[in-house]
C-alpha cells in the first residue's frame, strides 16, 4: 500500500505545497525585486498524483515560476492541479499575467499558499481564476510560505527592507572581546549556516567599528555558492574604512556600499569610487545614521532582505528603532568571561524583546540556534 | 523704483517659485530614488524679499532640500516664506518629516508647486502645515515643477520608469543609413543638449542593432560633467554585444546592464561579468524583450528617468507599447535622401502620436528642437 492511497486531499495538498515551498527557497537572494516563488503542476497518472511541471522564479526575477512550470507540463497541464507558493499575478504587461496563463493552460485546480499584498494583485489573482471556473484553495501552509517570502512581503507592505539580525554569542552572553579582532565563537557547522543565510540575503550590513576591528570579507564561502555573495553595506559616515581593507579590496568582485553623510568631502570619495565602492546618501541624527530612512531607501533601490551581522552597537541601534523583523542567535557552549573587555550581546535567548516569537530551534554541532520573528 | 515695489504677491510667488524650480534641476539624475527638489526660504529685509536659505536634495537623495534650506536660514526662517517645488514629506522616520521641520523653524507661509502622489504624503504634508497655523498656497507653477519631477511622479504613480524618447533626424525624416555606423546628423550645439539630457537621466537605453552598428559610448562628455554619465542599458537578449565593444570596455567606469533572456547560457555570461557588466532578467514575447515588464523592474530597482536613444526598431517598440512619456526631436537642416539604405524615423514632428502635446520648441545652432509630453 502506497502512502497516497490513504492520503486525504488536504494531506496531499500539504505534501505538495511543502515541496513547492522548499523548492521556492532555491533562488532566494537571486531574483531581484521579484519574489522567489515556486509552482508545481501535479496531474493524476495511473491513479497517482505526479509532478509534471515545476518552476521557480528565474535568476534575476523573470520569467515567473508559473510560466516555466506550465511550459514543462505542456499538454499535461490540462485538468491538473497547480501548487503556487504566492497568489499568481493578475496585472498585464506584455506577457499575460500568471493567473491568465494558468487559465489558458487548462489548469482545473489551483492550491495557493501566501496572498500577494501588491495592490495590483491582492486577491485579484485568485478572483480571475475563480471567474474562469477554476477551483481555488488558498492559504495552504501560508505561514510557511510567508517565511520564505518575508523579504518581498515586508518590502511590499512596509516599504522597507526586511531586517534579520544575526548574532553569535557565548554561553555567558558575550559576542567578543573589545579590540581583539574577530573572535570565532561558534563552530564550523554554525558558520556554514551563516554563509547560507548570506547566500539568501540581498545585502549584509555591519557598523564601522566591526569593519575596523575584524576586517571581514562578508562573503558567502560555501563551496559552489561563492557567486551568491550578496552586496555588503558598511555604516561609515566619515569614510573611515581603509582603502586596503578586505572589504574595499574586493569591491570590484562583490558590491560594497558605504553609507556616507552629505558633508563627506567629494574629493575623499574618489579613491573609493576608483576601487569600485558605491555610496548611499543618508540622513544623520545625533551623529548616527538615520536607520529608518536607510532601510526605506534600500527597499526603493530594490533590496528586499538585509542581514545585519553586527556589532553590538549597530545591532542595538536596529533593535531600538524597532526595525528588526527576525532575530537569529547562534549560542556556543564556550564562556568568554566577565573581564572588562568582554562585549555583552545586545540580545540573548533570555532577553528577546516583546513581540517576538520563537519559530525555530536547532542544534548545529556544539552550538544552539534560535530563530525569532516579530509578530506584527 | 525697484521691480518689487510694483510686484503683487502672486507675481512675487511666481518669481521665487520659478527660481526654486530652476534650482531643483541641479541634482536631476543624482538623487537616487528621492526626487530632486528645491527649497528657498525668503524673508523680508528692509521691505524687500531676500533669499535667506536654499537647499536642493543632496547627492544620493539625502538630506532633503527643506532641511538644508532651514539650516542655512537659521533664525531668519522665523516668520519667513518657504518655497517648495514638491509638497513637503509628512511621514516620520528617525528625522522629522520636512513639514514638521518647517513648523518647528517658525516658517509663517509655505508656497508649494507640485503635490506629492506618495500615499504617505499625498495632501498630508500641506495638512500638517495648515493645522500648525501656517498659511499654505499650493499649485504655484505646478506644471513647471512637475516637468522637472516627471521621473519621480511617473515612478510613484505608474510604478515604472519615465521613458523619454530622443531622436536626431534629417529634414527629410531619416535617422541614418543602414550599416553605415554612426552618422552625425545634428550639430555640435544639439549634441551638447543631448549630453545634458544624459546627465539628468538615470539610465540610457538602446537596442542591440544600434549598439552593433554604432559602437557608441553613451556617456556624458560635457566638460566638468563627465562624472554624471548615467547607467547604460542595451537590449541584448542573446549577448551579442562584443566583449571589446566601447560599452563593455567601459563597464568598470560607467555601469552597463544587458537585458538577457533566462535561457542565455550562464557560462557565456562569465566573461561579461568579469568586465563589470551587470544583467537584467527579462521576459520575452515573440523574440523581443517584454518592455512593460522591463520598465516596471527598472523602477523597482530605483531607476526613475530612462532615456531611449534608439534606433528606429527600439523606438518603435516603446511607442507601440504606449510606454513613451516624452518625445524629444532634434531636426537638422540636412537631407539624407531616398536611397534604400536610409532609415526612416519612427516619429517626426509631422507624425507625433495622438495624446502628445508640444511643450517646448527651441533652436540649437542650425537644428530645431521639439519636445512633446503625453497628456494623460
Amino acid at each position: 500500500m502506497t502512502a497516497s492511497l490513504a492520503e486525504s486531499r488536504e494531506q496531499r495538498d500539504c505534501r505538495f505545497m511543502a515541496a513547492a515551498i522548499r523548492y521556492s527557497r532555491r533562488h532566494l537572494g537571486l531574483t531581484g525585486t521579484n519574489p522567489s516563488v515556486a509552482t508545481l503542476i501535479v496531474a493524476e497518472q495511473g491513479g497517482q498524483p505526479v509532478i509534471v511541471g515545476r518552476g521557480v522564479t528565474a535568476l534575476g526575477g523573470r520569467p515567473h515560476a508559473e510560466t516555466q512550470a506550465l511550459e514543462e507540463a505542456g499538454e499535461k497541464a490540462r485538468g491538473a492541479t497547480a501548487y503556487v507558493t504566492l497568489e499568481p499575478c493578475a496585472h498585464h504587461g506584455k506577457t499575460p499575467p500568471c493567473a491568465e496563463a494558468l487559465i489558458r493552460a487548462g489548469i482545473a485546480r489551483v492550491v495557493g499558499a501566501a496572498d500577494d499584498p501588491d495592490p495590483r494583485v491582492a486577491g485579484r489573482g485568485y478572483a480571475m481564476l475563480r471567474e474562469a471556473g477554476i477551483e481555488v484553495v488558498s492559504g495552504v501552509l501560508a505561514e510557511e510560505a510567508r517565511q520564505v517570502l518575508s523579504g518581498y512581503l515586508i518590502r511590499s507592505e512596509k516599504k522597507r527592507t526586511e531586517v534579520t539580525l544575526k548574532l553569535a554569542l557565548s554561553a555567558d552572553g558575550k559576542i567578543g572581546r573589545q579590540g581583539r579582532g574577530q573572535v570565532q565563537i561558534t563552530g564550523e557547522i554554525a558558520s556554514r549556516q551563516v554563509h547560507m543565510m548570506r547566500a539568501e540575503a540581498d545585502a549584509i550590513l555591519i557598523g564601522i567599528r566591526t569593519a575596523l576591528n575584524d576586517d571581514p570579507a562578508l562573503t558567502c564561502r560555501l563551496p559552489g555558492l561563492e557567486h551568491r555573495s550578496p552586496a555588503r553595506i558598511v555604516l561609515d559616515r566619515h569614510l573611515r574604512l581603509p582603502l586596503n581593507s578586505t572589504l574595499v579590496s574586493s569591491a570590484r568582485r562583490v558590491p560594497l556600499y558605504l553609507t556616507i553623510a552629505s558633508d563627506c568631502p567629494v574629493a575623499r570619495r574618489e579613491a573609493y569610487a576608483e576601487a569600485g565602492v558605491q555610496f548611499i546618501a543618508i540622513d544623520s541624527v545625533d551623529n548616527d545614521v538615520a536607520l529608518p530612512e536607510l532601510v526605506e531607501d534600500l527597499a526603493a533601490k530594490g533590496f528586499t532582505k538585509l542581514l545585519v551581522e553586527g556589532g553590538a552597537y549597530t545591532a542595538s541601534a536596529f533593535l531600538n528603532d524597532g526595525l528588526v523583523d527576525r532575530i537569529c542567535l547562534f549560542v556556543a557552549p564556550i564562556r568568554l568571561g566577565e573581564g572588562e573587555e568582554a562585549v555583552v550581546a545586545p540580545v540573548t535567548p533570555e532577553s528577546i524583546p516583546q513581540g517576538f516569537r520563537l519559530i525555530r530551534r536547532e542544534r548545529y554541532g556544539e552550538d544552539d540556534y534560535f530563530e525569532y520573528v516579530r509578530e506584527d
